[in-house]
């Protein structure tokens, strides 16, 4: 028999990754002995158990020991990690390592060391020089890199859930209903919100169109004004609606007041763009008077940061879209290790690609009025964010009354 | 050739009456002549047309003349309505006319006179004493009744679309979408509701419990409060989470003003029907004091009438309901001809209910944020319903505040 | 401090019951003492674990034991249940226990007798004179029930997840989504079925009207005549669309073989209700001669019993609805015990309503095509319900073939 | 008073052109007299009206004849267009006009030509030596170039709805319904394609990754192999889940064959890729036989070309991914002026991206199991696209046997 001593310490009662631990264990096919077990009694206090995991060949208790290190377990007797060189740009050697959003550590040269920039589905790679390790798309992977392979001395710390329910991301679970008291809700969001303000954090919002098209582009507007949002992640048709309804008081040719269709209407958002092109850009065109209000004037005015992304779809588009996708990513990449609150607006696409590139620390809020969309950002494997399902025309004026009291 | 002339008017032209009157028989293999054609020029002016309707026989003719009243086109040369016996209770003749939900007229004893109580697909029933015709649905049918078979002498008024826009009902098309400027069209409503409070109309609320789990609840109980809601349609579960919620704080078990899950909550819907058992009914309970607040309550407090009609699903349910769906429908007859606006909150069952036995002058508006439930009800032919989807937990307290306003 | 040992066996890792018990004493402000922990190592294998509860005062004992017993933790040193009697009918005594859907066992005259008809929110009733115990809802309760209250000698045996998967009900957990390979679905469900019918179970259909509007009613008509189904719950719309197919191809009015809409074919269900009244009932209008096919016909003709429960939407109805929807709930009442299965076919009304009165043992699964409609089946309570969410004109066909394969 | 003659012709009673035309002049405020008006009688023939439309002002009448032109009324006495120079890349001339994606004439130089490449929202730019007219999009104008301003001289031809039904583009209405009887409706998109086929005519699938996770991707690599499918249109996750899926037998790390999550499957898609950029592009992949199967796979051995779009969550990408979108765009501009057909499958992003570029002559049809899919294409313009509700993952194997049958 091949076995290994690994530990396990945290709310593992609480957090289920005890009984999950020995359930993967079993259902792999090896096998365990518990060689201590300490529960911790209070809330708050943690708890500790080492298992003597065993399996009959080497290969299974090392995909035994793989599976258990994604749930935070560490081996007792430490090794380094393993590297091998990356043999061309964007390939990778087999075996390779493929990162969790959790934050991790790797053992090299006898200590731990924290993989930088953590965000999901992508590599470890080692700077021998500085002795500090980078988290890695494969797309960034160069001829000669040094990535990690195998599973010895990696180190995973994924989120737990203490006893005790502390604010809306504990209180709601991740399951989306729209049957649930939206009021309480929001309330609890607008108290984070201002909790993360309060404590020098900043917020990035994700949004789509629907914030212009059901009248609450003026709402997110004053949230930006008044410091609320930090960076904004949005594509062309969030500017470009937001242009046309501060240039012509409509969005996709609807009068955003009285939601009528207006005449002509459906030339406006080209209008829009025209007027930005001869501008030059965004800035140039608030500095020059042209837009005098907005969520993108806003952003000028207090000097907010946009990523705007560019997708298949686009009309125009603005010039201040970046339209090569990888470039887009790697833009909002700059932003997304320093955030610490996430709230995503009507958009599957933008909310998808911000919920690959971020840390599972960072606290998210995914509104929209579609289930689906909830779901299928929880599917690609963002479950930690919290997902509302309700009308973003209707919570945003709430959720901003909230802030303001 | 048979032919027969018919005459068509009103906005013939705005509400593509006429052309859909010439697509009709063609389409059904018959001819026509133009015979007369005025168009009306300005806004709210009436055209008129006078056709000759021709076919290759009277079998055909009549189909076509059939198709031709129920768009409102009126045969010249006028007979009497035929009237068939039924033979046996809830039965009826071949041939038998199955009502629109339209005002509609019948030509009898050489005049027109108004079929009350119109819903739709029912049967025309003329009593002969009094020279009145009377809508009835086919279980309420006797044996013995006279009924109104064929196509002569029948005279259906549907709604048309004047020129120029009006209101609520006029601007927003039936499609439900949830990208529209949500606060200009709660303004709308809030405004159409007032409208018809200020000239003495009636307003009924078609409610499911989802108003309850939103936390709305005391909205809707204040809207009563204020007069503006005339009477209610709902089911146990609205009641029951109601009572719930105003005697132990939650709905279906969780926490109204939180939304968390309460220890043991899930009983208390059953320890509010027990109370309400206790005490006899509803009424009773408001009166021994131990229902204080809610929808419930203000409704008993304010005369304004309920009726809860039973469903498959439904505990206990409480004394008040009406356990048998025909009973039930009964009950709502009494109330819906006299109703001048229908507000359809969360519940496509008791929607589409009432939406079955409403005439199509009733304004109606349907809120519910799954698109389908408007689709649905479209579908089922209560196509005059303006859809809006959007959360019902965020709609009610804007639309209270606009109507307080 | 007060005390108290209790007991947990079974799957208690696997299924999380162990970890699930630490938590709820410790959220209720209790304390432990793990006396023995026994860990089952094999696939199959159960585990043990002796808990020392303790509390600050008899009440909050009182109240985490309650909770325990509902995850299966049983006390050690055994009382019998508590009775009180109702002092009118359709009341109950204060600290009733309310049934979960999970086989319970109660320790009455010194002896484990187990609760017959289990269902949940329901109320335990003791005979005294046959020593049985029945599960009754609040509106079966007559004055001078002996009622279970408290939570001494009760045992509750939720259904445990073994180690290693079995078949579709282990293998898709209740989350509904579309992206799932629905080829290999309908394979093991199929299977499943052939598996329950070849050992002589029972399976129930739980349909809405869909399954005719889509074109599947001669599909559900073969899997009757094939013997796969026992017994159908529905409503008046699924009964009466299905006649109105056999009778004139259409449904709502629709062709079912083209999909086009049929001049005057809004009348076809009216005229299908009056067909069956002249009958006097659908098995009457099968002997005569009258019905000739379809899902209604087949269970006639293969005496597959059906409960037609009545609705507040119906049109009609059918005289063989039932509509008094609690004598209907009786009717079904009468059938699910002995069900090993059920199939909930895109209707939320019936499905609910069949989940209300399941046992939790009963395997069930629930197609639609909106996921909200099975999100809300375990909003419910009907937790052990499948969810699959895909188009049931396409699902029925590639079932049918499956299981004739 | 200012007036002018037009001429509308054509099916304009049954399309409703007429009536429109009359209702929007008198919308706006002007007025007409029907100088002609020739209805034709049987199905087939056209119908011919002269108006002459009257306003108190110029402006008035240019917009009014601007509406009138988008629904193919044509002014009887000729102008030439209008044109103007850009002064500016990417930007154009105060009240340029904005193309329908309809087939489109301009009258030039005396004579109609006919503007190439029709789309909706773009320019028509006029090379002077060529006398060719060409539709470009707002980012592709270039300083200098001639545009079309103001209405005189332009032509659109909209579709008509010619009586009689021909197939499923003219059964269906846009309408998405779950509740259509599904087999029929498949038949008729089989006939249509197999039809298209037979003349000679190509056909656009536009897929996302839904196609593989639900278990069709073998479907649609027959369909591919078959020649059904002359060009794919589609993002980096179809491609990297086919690839992934032919190497791994998972999809997204599920099983396809079992639906079950493979350990270390989620790792998969990585994988894939990584294969591939050791090759260097899918179709060295296929050439050094690394993959062997697939969508992917059966358009490079079929040489049916492909274009991979770039989206801002992907992973990776793939080297044949087209980063930037407007390059992306752009390639789909090469081959969509030759379809006849577009089969949509469970995309939003791609459909509406290509609904965006094609002309309206093009039929298509959006399959995706959410309704508000289909609803937002309509919105955004493209609706003469037939919206399916169905699953994709029972749909395509249904509509396979049917064309192979």
């Amino acid at each position: 028999m091949y076995n290994r001593e690994v530990k396990l310490s945290g709310h593992i009662i609480d957090s289920l990754t005890l009984p999950k631990a020995l359930d993967m264990i079993m259902d792999l096919g090896g096998d365990f002995k518990i060689l201590e077990f300490k529960v911790g009694k209070l809330k708050g206090d943690i708890s500790h158990a080492k298992l003597l995991v065993e399996a009959s060949n080497e290969n299974l208790l090392g995909e035994i020991l793989d599976e258990l290190s994604e749930i935070g377990a560490v081996i007792v007797e430490l090794k380094d990690v393993e590297l091998l060189e990356s043999k061309k740009d964007k390939t990778l050697p087999a075996d390779f390592y493929s990162t969790t959003h959790h934050p991790t550590e790797i053992h090299y040269n006898d200590k731990w060391i924290v993989v930088e920039d953590i965000e999901m589905d992508c590599m470890i790679v080692v700077d021998q020089e500085s002795d500090r390790a980078f988290c890695k798309p494969i797309g960034q992977i160069k001829k000669g890199d040094l990535i990690v392979v195998g599973r010895e001395g990696i180190k995973v710390i994924p989120p737990e859930r203490p006893r005790g329910k502390l604010g809306v991301f504990e209180f709601m679970s991740s399951e989306a209903s729209s049957e649930k008291p939206i009021k309480s809700i929001i309330n609890k969001i607008a108290s984070e919100i201002k909790e993360v303000k309060d404590r020098g954090g900043k917020i990035a919002v994700v949004s789509g169109p629907a914030v212009v098209h059901t009248g609450s582009a003026p709402i997110l507007a004053n949230m930006i004004k008044d410091g609320f949002v930090d960076i904004i992640f949005a594509g062309n048709a969030l500017a470009t609606h937001d242009i046309e309804s501060a240039l012509y008081g409509t969005s996709l040719g609807m009068c955003v007041k009285t939601g009528e269709a207006v005449r002509r209407g459906h030339k406006h958002h080209i209008y829009a763009i025209n007027e930005i092109n001869k501008a030059g850009s965004i800035k140039e065109a608030v500095e020059s008077g042209v837009l005098k209000k907005g969520i993108m004037y806003e952003c000028i005015k207090n000097d907010v940061p946009f990523v705007l992304a560019g997708s298949i779809r686009d009309d125009g588009p603005l010039p201040d879209v970046i339209t090569d996708v990888i470039d887009a990513q790697e833009e909002m990449r700059k932003y997304v290790q320093d955030v610490d609150m996430v709230i995503m607006i009507s958009t599957m696409l933008h909310s998808i690609a911000t919920g690959n590139i971020l840390p599972s620390h960072v606290k998210s809020i995914c509104v929209d009025i579609n289930p689906a969309t909830v779901t299928k950002l929880s599917d690609r494997g963002s479950a930690q964010v919290v997902g509302i399902v309700t009308d973003v025309g209707t919570f945003l004026p709430m959720l901003y009354n909230e802030l303001k009291s």
